[in-house]
């Protein structure tokens, strides 16, 4: 299955992950927030690694690097091929790197190659993805889209900084975005390579799939109160016992994310008062996430959920609230991309898993602008978010590959 | 249903119960341990009130106070009474000094109508019974049943100070536990009131109930270990959700309690790791209480606990771990005694309702030293161990006259 003489691509790709990683926040650990001076440094880097590879490259107002090379046909629809740089904290070093790197090595290997596309190609390493440091959404690649917020400079991290400030310190321009909006009709297409962040594709033993939608998402916070008693003296039949009227609210939304296709409902945080091993539990406060590519089959699935676990509450005598306070659409990738996606993989022998994505993506905000797919990477046991994230240089070589493929027949 | 003109014991019991809250630990509350400032003024003045009924009264070497009056025997074995006037940290002010203020009414109310009993009655007021403060178990009644652990002068309170200094301190003596074990052949029993605790008799609409035993508990302290993973990636079928098993695991606690008689079973903890709304839960961990009258009963039910949740851990993938870490066995009470108080109850028209204690009582060490019996008196909604704790008039005073009814007959 591996041909080791055939991992020019990857190892040349893990070399520039090898090298980004090195820029972090946080001396033991991969740290890399928005506009921090290791992305300051990471984003010098990518700009130093598109030059090489012979794109026209810049930094954007926003601190986005972006590199181009033309097409013989300097006028046609560019095709947008990138990913993020920034990180979590403590994160793993593919998420988002990743993406960005193999669009350029794509290049190079174009140029090596002696190929000039039909279209000019960008590499975008956008940097507000994961919008850890200040309240934003994407707010790097929606400013491509034109859709950036100009109330989200005024936002602030943890230490009181304003978006504005830490723009102008990295050496960026706060009132340059709304220029960086771009012409949907120069754009034929925005593909992004990423890790999966999931477990699929490692049981289905493939190296890369194809992102059918990213997942539209409900998130909802709920209370049941019920009324505290000595665990010992109260009867089972005269019980409110909110522990156990969330216990079964636990196992309602369990099954409706189960028993849908493609979905997926959680419950993360459970908190119980007064919390003592001899007194029925008086009240629980907890959460749901839940999501599907399907905006109708969500919402459907959050209304069950919420009727049933209504109906559980009736019968307990206890009281049962839940808001949902998060509520975001489903963004289905384009079909003739994905289309052209499919056609590479099965040109390298792969079999084409169409998945959806459950994280959000810059894809999110691109598909505003211009016909957006993904392609996922398998990573060791869907860990994500997490200095244990890691991939296999054959599966970044194959994903190369595969980009390589789409872009030869996208651009053609 | 209420006599206004026959309150006379339950006003005096009321009076006796609000003068004793006056002896606090801490200012706007009620707090009174074992052996503290407030415990030493509370067991004085308890002192005090046993010698105005007529009793001849002293404080023995752990500060439990102790009234007597000859009967027309005086060798005849001594009918005991008796609860406890230490309490639990910001408390109610009838849990334990009821039963003590009742026996003191009762003795009052014998020797004002010219009564002389047959046989001597003692009243008892223990110290030592909430085991909040020192790590002991009934210590002070434990002891007139010849089973005082000399190892609980070493135990230390959350201050540093050891139960041998702390008695020292309050007057007692260290060296004289052994010596307070009473001859079982010089006592026909212990009766004790109490207030239930529980919801059961203001659910039935009766002041008073009969205890056929004080239920054994089983508790134990259980782990479950799953797998964290993205809320958003990891498909249904793919998760080992920790919170998802605990969730049927509570389920399988609450129906081994309710699908057996007196039976109850209470998950009081939960703790969810990580505990973010957007990942899968990794570790929970959590409690079960279990009781019932019928130890092989309760030892049943948390075998099928235990046998089910390993089966559900099982099939979801996830590692189960339960330790139990404390078994009590159930004390039933007195069949004799029992028909006693079921005879006093139904001559003052009260229909004789039979429960089990779901919480422990100084009558579980009693009953080591002679047959012992409990009435429990009606609590507002079934609420202690607070300072909404109420009783009604009324209801101390059906209890006074039911206790003095069955004192009559056993002493008879």
């Amino acid at each position: 299955m591996t041909h080791p003489t055939d991992l020019t691509l990857g190892r040349r790709a893990m070399a520039m992950i090898e090298d980004l990683a090195q820029h972090t926040d946080e001396p033991g650990r991969l740290t890399r927030l928005y506009l921090s001076d290791a992305h300051r440094r990471a984003a010098q880097a990518t700009l130093g690694l598109m030059r090489e590879a012979g794109l026209d490259a810049h930094m954007d107002a926003l601190g986005s690097v972006i590199g181009r090379i033309e097409g013989a046909d300097r006028e046609a629809p560019a095709l947008l091929i990138g990913s993020h740089i920034d990180s979590v904290v403590d994160a793993g070093r593919y998420d988002g790197t990743l993406g960005v790197v193999l669009g350029i090595v794509a290049v190079e290997a174009l140029r090596q190659q002696g190929t000039v596309p039909a279209c000019p190609i960008e590499i975008v390493a956008f940097g507000d993805e994961e919008n850890v440091r200040f309240p934003t959404n994407l707010s790097t690649s929606q400013a491509l889209a034109g859709r950036f917020d100009p109330a989200w400079l005024d936002g602030r991290d943890q230490g009181g900084v304003s978006l504005r400030d830490a723009l102008v310190r990295f050496g960026g321009d706060p009132d340059g975005a709304a220029a960086l909006a771009r012409d949907p009709a120069r754009y034929r297409g925005y593909l992004e390579v990423h890790i999966e962040q999931g477990p699929l594709l490692e049981a289905k033993d493939l190296p890369v799939g194809i992102v059918s939608a990213i997942n539209g998402i409900t998130r909802a916070r709920a209370t049941v109160i019920g009324e505290a008693g000595h665990a010992g003296t109260v009867p089972m039949n005269m019980r409110r016992d909110a522990l156990a009227a969330v216990a079964e609210m636990i196992g309602i939304v369990e099954r409706a994310g189960s028993t849908r296709t493609d979905t997926v409902a959680t419950v993360g945080v459970a908190q119980v008062q007064p919390g003592a091993i001899n007194v029925i539990p008086a009240r629980v406060d907890f959460t749901l996430d839940a999501r599907s590519p399907d905006d109708a089959v969500r919402l459907a699935m959050v209304e069950d959920i919420v009727t049933e676990c209504h109906a559980a509450a009736q019968r307990r005598g206890v009281a049962f609230t839940i808001e949902p306070f998060m509520e975001s659409p489903a963004t289905p990738m384009d079909k003739a991309l994905i289309g052209q996606l499919e056609g590479a993989a099965r040109s390298l022998g792969i079999a084409p898993l169409h998945l959806s994505s459950g994280a959000g993506h810059d894809a999110v905000a691109m598909a505003n602008l211009c016909p957006s797919a993904m392609l996922f990477v398998r990573c060791k046991g869907g860990i994500s978010h997490n200095p244990a994230e890691s991939i296999t240089v054959e599966d970044a070589d194959m994903a190369a590959r595969v980009l390589i493929e789409a872009v030869r027949r996208i651009a053609a």
